[in-house]
């Protein structure tokens, strides 16, 4: 990855061949708009091509925002405060845009749309990683899925915005700014939490504990990230950087970092926890009883 | 309430003492941010006064903005298209702002914060109509329900921009901008699903007859609103603009308006469906198990 992309937060423009940043005319700043309606227009007239690989690894990234979309969704109702409730919410509507994007575009490798993939696909069909199907718990264990998950992401997307494939490159930049809040927002909150009352601190402790079995998962390179040098970002080159900014932040709050067992794990590939069933369960009834749009 | 105000949509400043509102040496502009911490801040500091009965108006105003932002939380993630599922997870986001606004106003009166009024009164303290705590029902009852509401929200805050409470003025300036959005959005929807497959059209029918009962309640007047001439809307005075609206939109979507026996009412002195209930039971669950803020 390192070899392309020589400015910081440069996103190459979705009029680009796949795999060819240099060929691009143009640049979009990041933080533009890049909405799913334009990528899968694009990707209708033919004007961005994408490979069965990149299609896969597109459906990873959007699966990952999906699910965790739908268990942040939950929290709608039910935060500690009402302006939590606002927060929690808005940054599951930032995962769901970013879902869109990257399943818009995946759905170009197969003739799909976005709807297709997120309401048509089995169990079995979805990419995610399990930490982010994991339960919401109370909302000190939904913070320590959050510190993980955004944390990874912010890294993950920083390198994106390099790669080769310029809509990766493009939908990258601009979910980085708000995934940059959402670590932020978890940061915070971890050390409210972890500093707070005894039992604020047990919980997020507990929160954590929780959450550690399902971090290995993040970092698991497999053939496809191999066919995809230069595309794709190797997960394991994610890990120091990962560790390093956990572990800041967990002195900060006073916490140790645990060494724990990794889970089972393989999402990548398919297998999921029994809580994914659930969560689809819920997400796909309405379009599954009237398939073809809304009724 | 015509007496006051020149401009159509001029929200005087906060700073301007109650029912004063030619005392303001400065003006909002609507749609500038008007938080709730700001209006915390104020009331706290004593440059806002409130007085009992504008209180319970503001709970009123709050409440039903409150109820129903919970219900359309529920849509997270049910929506059938995930550009839908934003779009009304937008619209609870809007109607939770325009709630804590109402509520940390109201809470002027008696001491107590947003969340305070949110999660720690009983069912019957509640001020909201019926209609904002009817169930979802599929997605086209949600979309009815969303008509009438958000129909009358926009008449509403399009008179209440002129109240000569300052702080109501300011709030439903900023409200009003939303709901336009809203009233435009359920108009689209009804559209589209009445003119759609034979199905569609069954459901927004259906959708429409269960909500026909629960219109008249939010055009009752009451001792209250006699109380507070020149603050508060005459909800009856909205009714013609309103069933103009509704008949205009119906017209539209060539359906029928339904004259129904309305439904039982109450909503405003604390009676409530056995709705409200559930809604409170998810909502309060988290902040009255760990009063005091988040543990």
């Amino acid at each position: 990855m390192s070899s392309v992309g020589t400015t910081p937060v440069a996103a190459t423009a979705m009029g680009a061949a796949t795999g060819d940043a240099t060929a691009s005319a143009t640049r979009i700043t990041p933080g533009n708009a890049l909405r799913p309606e334009d990528i899968a227009a694009k990707v209708a007239a033919g004007s961005v091509a994408i490979s069965e690989d990149v299609a896969n690894y597109a459906l990873r990234l959007g699966d990952d925002a999906l699910i965790l979309a739908q268990r942040l969704g939950w929290w709608v109702s039910r935060a500690p405060e009402l302006e939590e409730d606002i927060a929690l919410s808005n940054i599951a509507l930032d995962l769901l845009g970013h879902a869109r994007s990257f399943l818009s575009y995946a759905g170009g490798g197969w003739g799909k749309t976005e709807d297709d993939l997120a309401y048509f696909r089995g169990e079995d069909e979805f990419r995610s990683v399990h930490l982010v199907e994991q339960p919401n718990g109370d909302f000190a264990r939904t913070i320590a899925r959050q510190l993980v998950v955004s944390t990874f992401q912010h890294l993950l997307y920083s390198r994106l915005v390099d790669s080769q494939d310029a809509t990766l490159a493009a939908i990258s930049a601009k979910a980085l700014k708000e995934v940059d809040y959402h670590q932020d927002h978890a940061h915070q909150w971890v050390l409210r939490l972890a500093l707070g009352t005894q039992e604020s601190r047990r919980r997020m402790v507990n929160g954590l504990d929780l959450t550690w079995p399902y971090i290995a998962e993040l970092f698991d390179d497999d053939e496809l990230i191999e066919r995809l040098e230069g595309i794709a970002v190797r997960p394991s080159s994610l890990r120091v950087q990962y560790d390093s900014r956990i572990t800041q932040i967990l002195a900060e709050a006073e916490l140790d970092v645990q060494e724990v067992p990794p889970a089972a794990g393989g999402g990548r590939s398919g297998r999921h926890s029994e809580y994914l069933g659930h969560i689809l369960a819920e997400m796909q009834v309405l379009a599954r009883e009237h398939p073809g749009a809304t009724w």
